[in-house]
């Protein structure tokens, strides 16, 4: 029982203790395998690091990463009541923006919550959830895709009934969407992913699980009401036994489709978030260090989650996925023609369009219009789209977008942030509200458009001319900061 | 003779009575049925509710939808003096700008009125009026689409004499646009659609009567000189008996052009509208509920007149409109080349292409749009367009916008939200005004294009080549305001 | 010789007596002849009407249009001292940047003379000069267009010695642009329209002299060197007689060009013109009228020059202008392929495409657009167009557009307004300056893109390709203004 | 040994001494010839210079350029402590900034070195580094240009290991870009060009050095560490003897590549830095002349180095160049196809195309757009583009640019003004970071795009819809400043 007197002395980079709950670790043979660096361990050393901890792992971290002799035993005495640290200017009016928050009534659409978001939420938290790479091209680049697609809506046709039930993968679900993979749940909410998976349960609709949520899996999976469907979203990790038991306790589980990441093979830069991390980590250091050869590569928290993905997944890791697992197969972050080919060929279930939300590659193509390429691609190839199935996430906040999706070809449509910021700000009853809101304007949509049926919908139903013609200039908000306009003549000055 | 104080004992939803023009009605059987949803009347469960009352309905409505037995008597005491509400900040602000209201003189063009309008009308009214569906971008492209079309004009014509009189379904009239059908006229004005109809007739053009005017059909009639034209459009209710009795009675008082809206099986969700509502409704409530299970779905002054509409009308309805009117029959709200089509097939005598000024499905194309579509389909299938005649209506604000549709082939270009501002504003004088303005316009640009009279206008006048490939991006407000921009490094703080 | 006093008994509208330079005049029968309607003249019933009378009327105006009976003889007594009128707060503020004027070396590019006129000219003035029609998107587009047409620059050529001069109708030019014709200069400058005439002289550049100068056509004449090339521009007057006489007597004052101005039957509404007249005109009106029929058409300066402009001029009017003179006949207004192959068809020399610098049609198309089509349009048709010569103007400001137009076929280049924003506000130095910059920046253009003289200059050295496709969307400012963007929910109240 | 006294009196155009680090010149003779013009000389007539001097000119200058005769002896009194000027309130601003520069750790992208130049910078040196030319249409296309290119990104490729490392004109270099020529160094650090040599060297990139270098060219040479490349820029002087100099003296010092520059006979206007220079030398100008003949042609520091470059360049100089050294030689400043073609033809070793960060011909087209007209063509006449290479540079500060520039074809990219923004704020330490966050860049970016060398990079990677077609209208900032905008009518005054 080491006293925390004790464990503060142990403090330098040779010799390093932290406390989580209460209990000691001597971390000092892990600190340069951390994926989020040492640096941030550092900061905690010889100190008590649960509060960082906590949004950022699965409560069973410690076990799976640590062996047991780093245990050191429970922390002797009571933790000291934590000095309240004195908030900051900034902090304080956040603060007061929560107390503030529109009750969930006001709320009428997705972006909606996002802007509750946007005022409330911990900064780290938001930076995190929010970011996208380098200058958010893509990420944006989602969002317009979707506002240069027009309807061509048809009328005089009896629309008293719309029914927007489909199936995916082989499950009925009450809506064409899905809330697709997220990280770090808790950031946003104290219970984290379980929070979607309630929400996703009481109104029917498929949740995926990410592998690096902050709740551990089998929460998750304990939280589903034992009827609703769930998926797996899985990083591959390059030691593939790691890999197996995943996808094998999934499947045990009752998971019912595998989703392999594949655009992501190195996390991308997304400046935002290690701005935010790099204005928390040095607020309180004393002095700079400014050694020639210090090459400073902080990189967020998204850095955090990035070492244990494997660099060399590639088709030929196909096969044994299929031979490991019955569950159906996607590859998620498909961004080309030729790869939606190759997954058909390789035997996969199907794939997600997707650029990771505007995450990973600056100047990837949108989802969207990459759709409007792959499937006619897929057709005249002879695949059946029907098995091989397509699917669809980035940019979403609208049903009319899902509907749009959907009369490309999709087969479903994931949404992940929005529901962050539904979940961030209202919980459970947000993330609801937000599918209720979906379903609305879904409903609405369809019926104006003059369709009953999710089986309706196909591409006479939309006007993608201005999709690949209409991108316009994306706009570069840094060098638009950066760049000094040219001046007119200045007037003399006043004598 | 019940007293107020009895009548205010009725409060409940079981048991909900209201006074109108010093009337007691027992309302509790009606309040599931009230197209506005029952929480808007409950708002005056047991209380005098003509104020709100009034300009949403026209005068006969209680006695179409209240049996007579509702009839409660009349109120005994003398109705007190209301007791003057004490002004916000924010009205009272607003009641000084009515003060300081441009002199008529002042105005120059039609969007002149719409910013004395934004800033001196009723919130409430505001809000539904100037709202559209979604984000607005189909009610913005529809102004957009016209600012892509330039003309190709010619000289050295003897322009001296211009004669912008022209025909719509036979009826002479001395411009070539109308004033087209638009709710709840007493919003913007105490004498509602009569305004308008008025100055149509003083300046010799056509006017289209709403279904839900808020004066009753016969007043609106009735404020005709007796040689003007008037139209009726219609909102098809399931119950065709009731139809029939409208159409019927159209036809009797002489009305010449029935027009059946058909892009409104649903009322769109104006977000705009709905916040002015929640915000109004809400003020006065004391406690937020939090049930588990409620869900907000007030959806503003649009849902209030939504519920009368048959969501099952269909082609095959257009044979039984034959029969029971010799009236030309045109469909409002038609979006697409195919339905321009069936509707001729249908034997229609014309149709309106209008997206219902961007308030019914969002992405909707512009009609201005689909009308260059339209036509050479119409006439490659032989339609004589002398006899289907095609109008269209949204987005238009200018002289040189209806000369661009009529150079399209539109027979006639329909204005509804421009006319309310300037009834808005300036009552009948504006509106003569505004179709002052607009005339004005349209001569000068008819002299400058080198064209004397409307037959002369044709294609060869207009170019449209951006007209489809330029839409640009539409700027999506809520996104742009959500969105937080790239950032670059801070200095350092002050010391 | 009346008295100030009697005069000022002659104030209404069937007895209206003005003074002018000392010179009392009964204008009674005048009063609804007047170009720019009587409202304007009774604001100075019975009062000296000099100072505004001035800008806008060339000296020979009085004998020209009134008949020797209406000259009451010269006012007895000594004009008072004009009593100081008290400026208002704006006034005070441009009178202090007139003091605060940039010195002459400050000025970069004509863009800044703009500028600097914006800040210093009397706001009628600048509002007549900076007007256009509608919503100045045609003016704004000229300038556009030129914006999206790119070079093809050559090196490793021989560009030490750089000519720039031109020919143009056969005379020698040191540069290939003009200073065409404009309105009204003395709004500008005391000197009016001989400020640039001395100007151009000394600097080789030619003048077209307008019809509605502020100064007398001899003036104007006369303050040129005598080896200077001169044109004139003429606005047809119904009354051929009045035409032939300024015709006749142009040439015979060796004149060198006849442009006949065929885009303005009517001349455009040009609001901000308008208002600014409106404003002015209003002002000390005690008591607002409000009658029933009156419906305001005051119209600003541009009304005031209008009214003797023919609107049955046609192509047989071509020939009787080629019966009365020998001058070269071009038509000033072209914008269509068509009416350049009529022109070159009705034996005219030439054309200047143009649209009245965005004062007249809104919509038309820019003068560089339609120059891309004309000139292959022509050439297909076997027109030498040497001998019929294109000219372009609208929207120039840089002495890489002066380039482009050539590039593209034009013999030489207008520019009007901005040669006026130099002469309002540095005079004959700043016209100069003007020139001397537009010469720096073709020199330097000339030798960046490999060419040595104007005939090398031809299509290949540009790309058009965004001129067509690029128009963008029109920004329309009353519309952006007026319009309430969407909202998103507000937080509650402070409490 | 003139005494400081003597010297104050040679201070006129017929007799002028300078001081220059304590030695006395009489420059009375090449007050003509100095390529800055003379007023600038004038202003230090009989003063020290040497602040003024230092940063544009390289040391051996005076001995280059001064006969001995001018030589006046060293100054005999001791300099004087310099008057301590005082600062004006812009300046403290900016010396306040400097104390508060971001730290080296909280830069995240090569703008935010712009940004930190921005505040921090001498306002001549940020006006001479950052202007281009014109209104900066020509310097923002070649930004834009990148951000119109999207990936076509492929997964599930082994992506373990990225190699960047490529060769450029046979040397082996650690990254695909190089560090480009550019002018007057100390203007940003005191070192000069020597600091992003030794950078350079450090980080295995290769660097060009520029003719018109602050250092002198051995010193930029020695400043390397022996086995690192560099590169020549080359302004041809008409003094051929000079230029072989210039070009022999390289070669001997192990330069490995001659880049002619050809698209600069003459510097185009930057009005930024003219009205930056403006400000400067007018400020303590007593009393402004008015001269009727004047005309101001001060054109700011580019100007300054503008007058030894000759006009009359030619293709037929290049077999010249060929016979005065065996060094590489490309011609830097192609800018079309055909000049291309006629390179390779004329026997180049290569192009680079650019058009000097948007510094010389205005609406000159960006490099990335030529270069996918270039390649292709070069490829159809059987050009081996291994051996005549194509470079690009302008626009370029992303790590995606560079990828794309090399899928397009390049072989390598150049990098100056953002190297130079990390130079003046960070100094070697900035340039250094800069090179390293291009590196990680690039090599995140090679991963998520599936590839893991140089060599692999191809057309199939990108999507240049956008590049021709999406130029949109480049923002005028100027107009935009000057026009002023429609307004909507006014409401009227308070009372």
């Amino acid at each position: 029982m080491p006293s925390l007197l004790e464990i503060a002395e142990h403090n330098t980079h040779d010799d390093c203790w932290v406390v989580i709950h209460g209990k000691a670790y001597d971390v000092t043979g892990f600190l340069d395998e951390h994926p989020g660096g040492s640096a941030i361990i550092m900061k905690f050393a010889g100190k008590d690091a649960t509060k960082k901890f906590d949004p950022i792992h699965p409560p069973d971290t410690l076990d799976k990463f640590l062996s047991p002799e780093c245990y050191m035993g429970e922390v002797e005495d009571e933790a000291e009541e934590e000095e309240e640290e004195e908030l900051t200017e900034e902090e304080l009016a956040r603060a007061e923006m929560v107390t503030r928050k529109p009750s969930l009534d006001a709320i009428y659409n997705l972006t909606d919550f996002e802007h509750v978001a946007r005022h409330t939420m911990d900064p780290t938290a938001w930076a995190y959830y929010s970011s996208g790479s380098d200058d958010e091209i893509t990420m944006r680049e989602n969002r317009n895709a979707y506002q240069r697609i027009f309807f061509r809506p048809r009328i005089m046709v009896d629309v008293s009934k719309i029914d927007m039930s489909t199936t995916m993968l082989g499950c009925k679900t009450s809506v064409p969407f899905y809330i697709t993979a997220t990280a770090l749940g808790k950031l946003g909410h104290p219970d984290g992913e379980t929070v979607l998976t309630r929400a996703a349960g009481k109104e029917g609709v498929i949740q995926m699980i990410p592998t690096l949520a902050s709740c551990a899996f089998d929460e998750i999976v304990d939280a589903a009401d034992g009827t609703q469907t769930q998926w797996f979203q899985l990083y591959v990790n390059a030691d593939r036994a790691v890999c197996r038991k995943l996808v094998e306790h999934a499947e045990a589980r009752g998971v019912r489709g595998l989703f392999i990441t594949v655009d992501a093979p190195q996390l991308g830069r997304r400046e935002k978030d290690m701005r935010s991390k790099h204005f928390e980590e040095t607020t309180d250091v004393q002095q700079e260090e400014e050694e020639e050869e210090k090459i400073d590569r902080l990189q967020g928290a998204a850095r955090a989650i990035s070492s244990f993905i494997d660099t060399s997944l590639s088709w030929k890791d196909v096969a044994w996925f299929r031979s490991i697992t019955k569950m159906p197969i996607l590859l998620k972050g498909v961004q080309s023609v030729d790869d939606a080919l190759l997954a058909a060929e390789h035997g996969c279930d199907g794939i997600v369009l997707s650029n990771h939300g505007g995450r990973q590659l600056e100047f990837a193509p949108s989802a969207i219009e990459i759709l409007t390429e792959v499937m006619p691609a897929l057709r005249a190839r002879g695949v059946d789209t029907n098995k091989f199935q397509v699917y669809v996430d980035g940019g979403v906040r609208r049903g009319s977008d899902i509907i749009k999706a959907i009369c490309l070809g999709a087969k479903g449509v994931g949404l992940g942030r929005l529901f962050l910021y539904a979940m961030s700000t209202y919980g459970e009853q947000g993330v609801r509200k937000a599918i209720n809101i979906l379903q609305d304007e879904i409903e609405m949509n369809m019926r104006l458009l003059g369709v009953t049926s999710i089986a309706q919908l196909s591409e006479k139903y939309v006007d993608v001319l201005g999709l690949k013609n209409g991108r316009g200039v994306p706009e570069d908000y840094l060098f638009r900061e950066v760049y000094q306009p040219m001046a007119l003549p200045r007037f003399k000055s006043k004598l």
